[in-house]
């Protein structure tokens, strides 16, 4: 699902599940620009059930209200605005207060385009919460795909799901690695 | 990411686009067994975010507790179970509770395997709600891939999550279609 071959990302999973297991965690996750497919890849490890409790594709405003309380004030905020570290802190807090058997809560926003302003193309926010220490860590990172042609180019949108998806999953294996270790 | 090419499946969710705009239906989905499969499918579509509100993956019974107020009782009746239709129905109809933009809800459970019991392995329900009538009409499936060969397997299990989120987007065009006609 992603230029990655299917061994390093079955690979890369598979340390994911271990580090869930083993350090006793139940991810849940709050997804935007990547629709569903971190869950998707999730959901592809047999077993994972136990570690995973699911995930909230967030798609639409109105649903990110509806679903996740959170306020278009902060949504439309043009110093904040749905891109951003403050809105996958609020996707985390909430999705947390809403499954309680979660230890560990993850959130992606992006712009995939098309359409979006130069600026805003490709950035995407990804953001962890720890129910244990209430720690919140997020990272900003700037997509390598470009964007897609326009609204026929189903492939290049794919294409930069599935590298945003990749790039969370990285990062929450890098910090239970990190957690791990200490 | 099914076995179907891309084109075939890229011209599946163009109609389906097309069929949401002509007919003016937002669309929200509880997955279980699929994981944000089909959610993934659906935000490869440029545009799509008009039409497709989000989906709830609740990959596990205290998620599909604590989102969509799933009963216990109905979850663990012997004679129903979490894979049934009174579950896709109950999932559908919570959905739309908590989505008020949404027109269309549908929903799907499975059990994909590994060790499933031989009589339910493979068995899928998918589920549809349209708000305007209040109708709703489940199909009942059998997957034609094999089980995972066990918890390494991630690809046997990729494989019938795939089969099964094309069910539902199959499921959808057909329903859709129909009320083209009518």
């Amino acid at each position: 699902m992603s230029e990655r071959t299917d061994i390093t990302l079955y690979s890369k999973l598979a340390e994911l599940r271990e580090h869930l297991q083993t350090q006793r965690h139940r991810l849940v996750l709050a997804e935007s620009c990547t629709s569903g497919f971190v869950a998707a890849e999730l959901g592809a490890i047999p077993g994972i059930s136990e570690h995973f409790c699911g995930s909230m594709v967030v798609y639409r405003t109105a649903t990110k209200n509806a679903w996740l309380e959170l306020e278009n004030a902060v949504l439309f905020d043009p110093q904040i605005g749905p891109v951003s570290a403050i809105v996958t802190k609020q996707l985390a807090e909430k999705l947390m207060q809403h499954t309680p058997e979660a230890t560990l809560a993850a959130s992606i926003t992006g712009h995939l385009g098309p359409n979006a302003p130069a600026n805003l193309d490709g950035l995407v926010f990804c953001g962890l919460l720890w129910r244990d220490s209430n720690q919140f860590t997020s990272r900003e990172f700037r997509l390598a795909k470009p964007p897609p042609q326009d609204r026929h180019d189903f492939a290049g949108r794919r294409q930069r799901q599935m590298e945003a998806a990749a790039l969370l999953i990285d990062f929450l294996v890098e910090e239970l690695r990190a957690r791990a270790h200490t």
